[in-house]
């Protein structure tokens, strides 16, 4: 007797989990074949689905429909389901600046581009922006999103409205005074389990080189009291590390440490500057703190080193994929960016059996979720999870033929692939069309406002830009 | 009065061509952004097409429809035209081992994995797999693709038959004796012009570390008295080029030009192990020596270094956009393929000013022609080419809004937003479909194949690998 669900996806090739590789991999022994990761792979499985949630993963022929009247079916034929991606570093209304700062470095990006272009943004902008970015995000195959930026009351309610799942934090700077500090703590308090359970909170500083310690040491406190994480940028590059070294004798990960900030739990956005010394401070709350990683905003501005993915591994702490803000890294692509990180762990190590197909995987949606502190939510198709699922077309060319499952999703996919989405077990994308946002209006009210967004000739900037 | 014409293109963005950066930029002042590159951008145009050429682009408002009445008219509201891409170096049928070797260092790839399978190939089998290959390059916007490899008069009939341009070479070892080569030869003679002109030819040999002095000066005679180009891999990597050195004393460059491939006429494959000195040598042969980079593949294979773009673009030598074969980089993405290349230059350069957007565009399109020797037919969209165009749905969240053509194209833009495409005045792709092409059965018929193709226990492999 099969039990009754609201949705069934048929005939599915499940990619139902992944497993965090062993410490120590590559060098352990070749034969070993389960410390470099693995992919459960399901050809000919269903998919139950009831009241949010995975009820049950069942070979085809042990489903029995006539139990399932009630039931929307998804035939899944020649497709692949996988867990929802996750996006676990992101400012979503940047889109609205998507190559208007690209082809520079990053001091100038910052101080010539972007802050001067964020002095004009007003709310409306702010929810056109977050409205075009969701949709990119679920067409791309990404369930859920963490992000940092202004106006994030605003941001909520893209979300709710989109069906979507996002961890948000309404970012501050110690600029503000107490006011940013409280603002951030207000919303993350008062927005937390809203759409229905959807979104959860964190709190935003920027980071460490502008929010102060005192800040930092009453967020970390903020925190504890609210149950929530930080999510603040910290050792964004090894130019940061070092120019905070030479300040005051701390890395960035020394302050957040020093400042109660990893002891509360965070999510550190970037860490290319995190260094071997900062490894063992974090090793202490591997079960709280996690690191996103966004290798094309850090190869498209030309910066010294990427988030050091194999000392994190070793220390047991969990590193996802996020995308940065399209205004530097021109997508939020999530796909694309888990498989640079793979080819540039490769090429930078020398050593093609690290970082591998199915390693790349599980940041994308185990770790990334551990990331967000979703774990056990999220992240992997089991009974009990939250139905986040993606379906995969893989009656296409270039993911023929099949030889191993997770080198075609890691190295030969792109979310162009995406077909299907669904997130709490609601369809929100079908056929490639968004079925919960009107995007059409919005990118022409956008359009029209992109002379007005791009003025620079006020002089001004929302911050200064010196790490 | 609009001349007749058999097809048009109407309400398009044209990204009608680009031009070459200035030697020596970014180095030159910043405000020269023309030394940059760029891309001549025409909102609001129609194409007309006449016998497989480009008849003329004109604003919309320009364009007498009443005269047009036969032709069939294409809307392309919302979508971007560019030129047609090039993969300029690819195998083809080795989509059929398409993740049978990943996670794998370069020599192992060779030796344990690709060489023991291919001795099982059949002429059916690359038959199957050159159409699935053909297929892919089509939907993902590629319109021309320069091919080495065996069997390749089965290949002349995939691309005759799919619609497809071509630069075909086939592939022989000096292990095979005087009869590989001339076979190469005689397919070059043979099948050059075919399809309606649509197949230009190369002779095959390939490479210094399999093809001996002796029948590397054969080709070169061959080449000049057939008058076509030597398309062959050489310097790979800079391992190859430190153990030719080590060996006798030349590079592998060094060996093309003692022997008379560069004089002859080239497309170099891969060229990562280029350096300064050869360089010195490629220059004297600039009009007729090209390199083709293959980016994902020198990334997954964790080589070292790629192809030395500024060093190239210096030395006014044209460098194009190739995916090298699937079993490598699993995909023949030519998009992907030119994104890597730009962002691993500015990673590796630590300068986010090289390798420009529109950079990366010329290199993609009319570099890549220059690299295969048909500049002046392809690798633009002016009045006069061959009318192989393709078109990009922009009506999509990541590619909106639109800042700057160059950066979406170059940096948002991937293989899925291709919409149609036409190859020499012929519509081969309409609404993501291919027209010329069925792959359902041809994919079916070589799933089944896949245990006997990649069965190693016989032991034997088509070469050696010891470059």
């Amino acid at each position: 007797m099969t039990a009754p669900v609201d949705l069934v996806i048929r005939h599915a090739r499940v990619a139902a989990e992944t497993h965090r590789p062993a410490p120590g991999y590559p060098d352990l022994p070749r034969a070993d074949t389960a410390s470099r990761g693995g992919v459960r792979d399901l050809p000919g499985h269903s998919i139950g689905v009831s009241a949010g949630r995975i009820a049950w993963i069942l070979p085809d022929d042990e489903v029995d429909l006539a139990a399932l009247t009630d039931a929307e079916i998804i035939d899944a034929s020649g497709l692949v389901a996988l867990p929802g991606l996750v996006n676990s570093h992101t400012h979503t209304p940047m889109v609205m600046f998507r190559g208007a700062a690209s082809d520079v470095p990053t001091a100038e990006w910052f101080n010539d581009h972007v802050w001067p272009m964020e002095v004009n943004l007003t709310d409306r902008d702010i929810r056109l922006g977050a409205r075009i970015a969701i949709g990119e995000l679920l067409l791309g195959g990404v369930t859920t999103f963490a992000d940092h930026y202004f106006g994030m009351s605003t941001i909520a309610e893209e979300v709710e409205g989109s069906g979507i799942r996002a961890l948000l934090a309404d970012t501050f700077f110690s600029s503000e005074g107490a006011a940013g500090r409280e603002r951030s703590a207000a919303f993350a308090r008062d927005a937390a389990g809203s759409a229905n359970g959807r979104i959860t909170t964190a709190l935003g500083p920027h980071a460490p080189y502008t929010v102060d310690d005192d800040d930092l040491r009453a967020t970390a406190r903020d925190a504890e009291r609210l149950g929530v994480r930080i999510h603040i940028h910290a050792a964004e590059n090894l130019t940061q590390t070092a120019s905070s070294r030479s300040r005051d004798g701390r890395t960035p990960i020394g302050i957040l440490h020093e400042t109660g900030v990893l002891e509360a739990g965070a999510l550190i956005a970037h860490g290319a500057g995190i260094v071997a010394e900062d490894a063992e401070l974090l090793t202490a709350y591997a079960d709280r703190v996690g690191v996103a990683s966004c290798t094309k905003t850090y190869l498209l501005h030309a910066q010294e080193g990427t988030t050091p993915l194999r000392l994190l591994h070793d220390a047991g702490i969990s590193v996802g994929i996020g995308s940065d803000g399209a205004a530097g890294s021109m997508t939020l692509d999530v796909w694309e960016n888990m498989r640079l990180l793979g080819m540039i762990e490769k090429y930078a190590s020398g050593d093609a059996t690290w970082a591998t197909s199915a390693h790349l995987l599980d940041l994308a949606t185990r770790q990334n979720a551990e990331v967000l502190g979703l774990a056990g939510e999220i992240g992997a198709l089991r009974p009990g999870l939250r139905a986040d699922i993606v379906l995969v077309d893989f009656r296409t060319p270039h993911l023929q033929p099949v030889h191993d499952l997770a080198h075609s999703l890691a190295l030969s996919a792109h979310q162009g692939d995406v077909t299907t989405v669904i997130v709490d077990g609601r369809v929100v994308v079908r056929d490639r069309r968004l079925l919960t946002i009107d995007l059409e209006e919005a990118v022409a009210e956008l359009s029209e406002r992109l002379p007005a967004l791009t003025d620079r000739s006020h002089g001004r900037r929302v911050q200064d830009y010196a790490p």
